[in-house]
């Protein structure tokens, strides 16, 4: 396997680097370097790929779905992660009729580069972000639900960040699954059947999803680690300075303040009221 | 101040949902409150501006550049808590003519608002993301360097995220300055006169510079709490559930296994060469 991957790094490589830049960091990084010239004595690409455990080369398909309102960084952060997996190529879903950006709930609005009706058949990685009102309308929207499910069908891995478990419930996916979810609706998840697991990532089979918004950088790395191999996902994390230092504690109703958690809880309320209407197919 | 706060919210919150959603998720979530109108006998609103040093409303102007080849994540970190304030204004900045989305590294495009001859000329906030070859292009781009030389000169704060540093070395920003970037650069910012400081997120007077890509987390909850007060950014935090668990240790050169770390490196050795050539104006 590991002489496989030898092969097609070496194959992709020489197609250049405008083909190449649009793989990976890693490959654009190769061109960079192969353009400059100066690294003839020491080829990073082979040291990398014979450390054990590691897969270089993947082709894995990847979805990631956007709706309108959803949350930008529940989809970017993983997003780098995915994107940064050599060969692997990452399908941006609208669920929109057409291609125009997709505005996320704070404004920032992302190009799409797919519609739902041509994302290919069979994934290996299918994800849903969250969001509040938004994700809420993604879950009542019936093509969006229907897409949803029969890619989750097929797929590898059936994933998401934050509220996203939202969409991932209403398919039925999470039914008898370990589970978690952005704080304010994560106790709701035993409606679709679940065990909610106040955990940053977790993984119950096929299923693997995170925590609120910022935990889709931890939950990117796990599912790097789980497709490529962890020295691999240390690749990334070294790449991406993953080595968080929040400026204070936080970040958790347990360690936030009362005076500031109990508003936020109250202002999320509505959207919890609005989440327990979804259900599972029966 | 206070009570000028609790005015200027007043006010824009009877301007109603579709401009109230625009603003940030607090207002978005209070419109949504307000639809299902379960909420009268508490105030979310009223009790976080209760809560001593936070500064609930703001009118802030903040310019976020993007170049091609940027990397996203550098920029949407800091975005998801910079558009988080309620009545801040966050400028998407194309050094591009026109309003095409601008392609990042790994290939996502996000759409901008502006380009730089139409951004304010008085900000509160400039910010410069990192990337490779496209942040050292836009070093090299006499037009991006005279826009953010001339932001620059009257901005309340000048920030960056990861290699986005070198952009401000450029333009002469950190002269006498501590500040950090990427790791793999990191040391290079003494050629513009600046003095390394090995560190998630730096302040140095009106210059914020954070580390490396995911660093522009900790960065934005940082800025936003010299903004509007930490309970504001611990709001902020909790909301985007940023209580960071990374899936195992790394990130760093020094965390980092050597088999991982030395391949790494070298890959960024060009890179860093490109770099080195940058220089500030004299």
């Amino acid at each position: 396997m590991m002489e496989n991957n030898g092969m097609i790094d070496r194959r992709l490589l020489l197609t250049g680097m405008s083909g190449a830049a649009a793989l990976s960091p890693f490959l654009s990084m190769q061109a960079l370097a192969a353009g400059h010239g100066s690294h003839a004595a020491y080829d990073w690409h082979e040291e990398l790929s014979n450390v054990p455990g590691i897969k270089m080369m993947g082709n894995e398909q990847i979805a990631m779905l956007m709706y309108p309102d959803f949350t930008a960084l529940d989809l970017v952060g993983p997003y780098h992660f995915f994107a940064g997996m050599m060969g692997a190529t990452v399908h941006l879903v609208t669920n929109q009729s057409d291609l125009r950006p997709v505005k996320s709930d704070l404004g920032l609005a992302i190009q799409p580069t797919i519609t739902m009706a041509d994302c290919p058949k069979d994934l290996d990685i299918l994800f849903a972000p969250g969001g509040t009102t938004g994700t809420i309308a993604a879950a009542n929207d019936p093509a969006t639900i229907a897409f949803m499910a029969d890619r989750a069908s097929r797929a590898g891995y059936i994933t998401s960040v934050c509220t996203g478990a939202l969409i991932l419930g209403t398919i039925g996916a999470l039914r008898g699954k370990r589970a978690t979810s952005h704080w304010s609706v994560r106790n709701l998840l035993g409606q679709f059947g679940a065990t909610p697991v106040d955990q940053r990532v977790v993984q119950d089979g096929n299923v693997v999803t995170g925590a609120g918004v910022s935990a889709g950088l931890d939950f990117g790395l796990a599912l790097v680690s789980i497709m490529r191999g962890q020295p691999y996902a240390a690749a990334s994390m070294l790449t991406a300075e993953y080595h968080p230092v929040p400026p204070f504690p936080g970040g958790t109703p347990e360690t936030t303040p009362k005076s500031v958690r109990d508003p936020i809880a109250a202002l999320f309320d509505d959207f919890v009221a609005s989440a327990k209407a979804l259900r599972a197919p029966e």
